[in-house]
């Protein structure tokens, strides 16, 4: 057994002894727990930010790039956003016990079907310290322990606001091993967790290629992929010119680094016979890079796209440009080269729509929407803790709810089967 | 790469390209396909059973339990189940496309949530040729395409079925790789079905503790275990001395080779101080091996229990009987010994039950119920392919609409995120 095997087992066993108390926790002293976590986080702002300025030059002396480290930068105003996130996960309806339908049968038994936690969760993150307190905080709402480990440049900003969210636990009289925290850089304790059959009940993995590979060669738990928002957005024939250019501004340029925003522009061949390069064009003046194919990458200002350009998650001001033929062009490029994540179609031709709905499979399907609004808030979910992308159990926007399981409670009175 | 694995991803790839398909049949054509299996069913049983005697042939030289060759023996009788089987789950309504929830956002979407195929399927099941029929229909109802492997004393009854699937599949018009079955004993199929990422969305194992091990060791694909049945029945201090007489009866003894049959049962000590040894008396006389510890040994008749007869499930009249402390001590035992599937209360005093509904997270909990009810039929589920054991996913009896995942449907008009 090496270390991070013993370490995960240990973690893993307190975690499963929480669990079982969690499970049982009546509404309010969660909420108590929550928001008390929330008290500690506002009266150790100093502290917090101390740990990430240590996290920060960690960072840098490792050479990230300057999106990473805004990712892992806390201030004050990110800070009060962690905290105002707990509370209102705090406010949330408790799903645990909650009656999802009830029936009666012939043979005079009643059936319930009543939510209940899923039990030990574990979630591997990159380096973004709020994904510590957003993850305890749905995975406790939900009534389900919690192993996190995130980044390793993210440790000291992860175990200070950590030590807030275990306070809240405490102030509660709830188990601490409810939220544990891995306290280690060490890589090798993603593989534990990935095969922690019996401890980790699920794992969610958010992060991109690198970790779907590693979650591929090596999970043993079953997984809620939260991995890469490959996002497409196609300009129908019938599209309406001026929301086509509002949407696909916004779904590329609102925020580039959220899985939501759209990484692959596709536009059918006879629309832009029509309308020209107005789309392109918008892109370009506000300041996207456009790596275009074909007769779109005559366009003057664009480059000329490679083919891994397509089916690449850019997260940044770049995007993939391409002309298709028709709703079943634009189905057939999203089938071969998008991660089943979100796709919206432009067109005021509600059959063209209902047949990009029906061809494809991704979690969220938009039409005349950005792919932004792929986000639990946006859904009515309240927090969330990603979007899967997988197809089991929770897809899309995964906020408490959706990491409950049930079980059937079933009452007779003497009841035999025939 | 081996046989076994060249032989799975050409099934798994024929699978794929059906799954599309298949996912966007009509309502109708499913109905068609299902009905014309029937029929062309009926018209087969001459070749079915002369398929089926060649098995059990091969299973009697092998040496195999008479309760296994019961299970893999076809007759008149049961063929026209199966064939009622298959009409019934014709006449099921369909569950792709239905809309399970809908609502509005202040941000003008409208946000549908619609049921959609998994994709395709993986069946590992032991020689019982009659889940060739039910897992296939179920699998063609909800739009997945299926790849069955049966027990292989099975292999020539489970060909002579599949045949006359397939020969509903040709006449729906539907792609004949919507079901297949592995044409091979080989047992390293099963290994690499479950190691068949990307071809193979889940896989439902059904069987007993090897399967079990293998899939634990070995298994890639998310999975759906349909495993043990550890069933138990607990007989509460306040219990009704009649219902419990009835309830333990036919929690046990009615069909002993199901996965809902009681293997364990549990009496509070203050119930056999007051009522006596009539519970054990009664399993004796109606044949049962009863395997008692403790004072519950001291019945003329029982058998000592061995550490292990507790956790086991013998699909047999034998049980394990002991005597526990309360509600608290029944939900202790069956803690460390169940299976997460179906467990009893009996008693008079709902707050008890109460307590034992909240203490246990087995996918069926029972009040005054035997659990012989855990079945999909009795449920209203329609058919079922089993019931699963885990907590992803699917959880109990596993129908149709069990197998179905969603996706979001979203609709504005130039909609764009603030």
């Amino acid at each position: 057994m090496t270390d991070s095997t013993a370490l995960i087992e240990t973690l893993g066993n307190a975690a499963r002894s929480a669990a079982i108390e969690l499970a049982q926790a009546s509404p309010e002293a969660k909420r108590t727990a929550l928001i008390a976590a929330a008290d500690a986080l506002a009266a150790s702002h100093e502290a917090v930010l101390a740990a990430n300025a240590r996290d920060m030059q960690f960072g840098r002396d490792k050479g990230l790039a300057d999106s990473m480290l805004d990712r892992l930068r806390l201030d004050e105003s990110r800070l009060k956003g962690i905290e105002d996130g707990l509370r209102a996960v705090a406010q949330q309806p408790d799903p645990v016990g909650e009656v999802v339908a009830e029936w009666d049968r012939p043979s005079g038994l009643h059936i319930q079907r009543v939510r209940t936690p899923i039990g030990v969760i574990g979630v591997i993150y990159e380096s973004r310290p709020n994904v510590t307190a957003d993850a305890g905080a749905l995975a406790l709402k939900s009534g389900n322990a919690v192993i996190l480990r995130g980044g390793s440049e993210s440790l000291h900003s992860s175990q200070a606001i950590h030590a807030c969210m275990v306070e809240g636990l405490r102030q509660a009289d709830l188990p601490e091993a409810a939220i544990q925290l891995v306290p280690t850089r060490d890589r090798a304790a993603v593989s534990a967790m990935l095969q922690a059959q019996g401890l980790i009940d699920v794992i969610i993995p958010r992060g991109g290629k690198g970790l779907v590979g590693l979650v591929q060669q090596q999970a043993r738990v079953p997984v809620f992929a939260h991995l890469e928002g490959i996002c497409h957005i196609y300009v129908d024939a019938k599209a309406d010119p001026e929301k086509a250019r509002r949407v696909v501004l916004n779904a590329k340029t609102r925020r580039t680094g959220i899985c939501g925003a759209a990484e692959c522009l596709l536009i059918d061949r006879s629309y832009f016979d029509a309308h020209g390069p107005d789309l392109v064009q918008a892109l370009l003046a506000a300041g996207v890079e456009v790596r275009a194919e074909g007769d779109l990458a005559r366009i003057p200002g664009t480059v000329a796209a490679q083919p891994d350009d397509f089916g690449q998650e850019f997260l940044d001001m770049i995007m993939a440009a391409k002309l298709v033929d028709g709703v079943d062009g634009a189905i057939a490029h999203i089938r071969r080269y998008g991660s089943q994540h979100t796709e919206s179609i432009l067109t005021e031709d509600e059959a063209t729509a209902r047949r990009f709905f029906a061809g494809l499979d991704s979690a969220i399907l938009m039409h005349n929407a950005s792919t932004q609004f792929a986000d639990g808030g946006e859904f009515g979910m309240g927090a969330e803790i990603g979007i899967a992308t997988g197809k089991m159990h929770a897809r899309g926007p995964v906020g408490a709810e959706q990491l409950t399981s049930f079980k059937y409670l079933v009452k007779g009175d003497g009841t035999v089967r025939a």
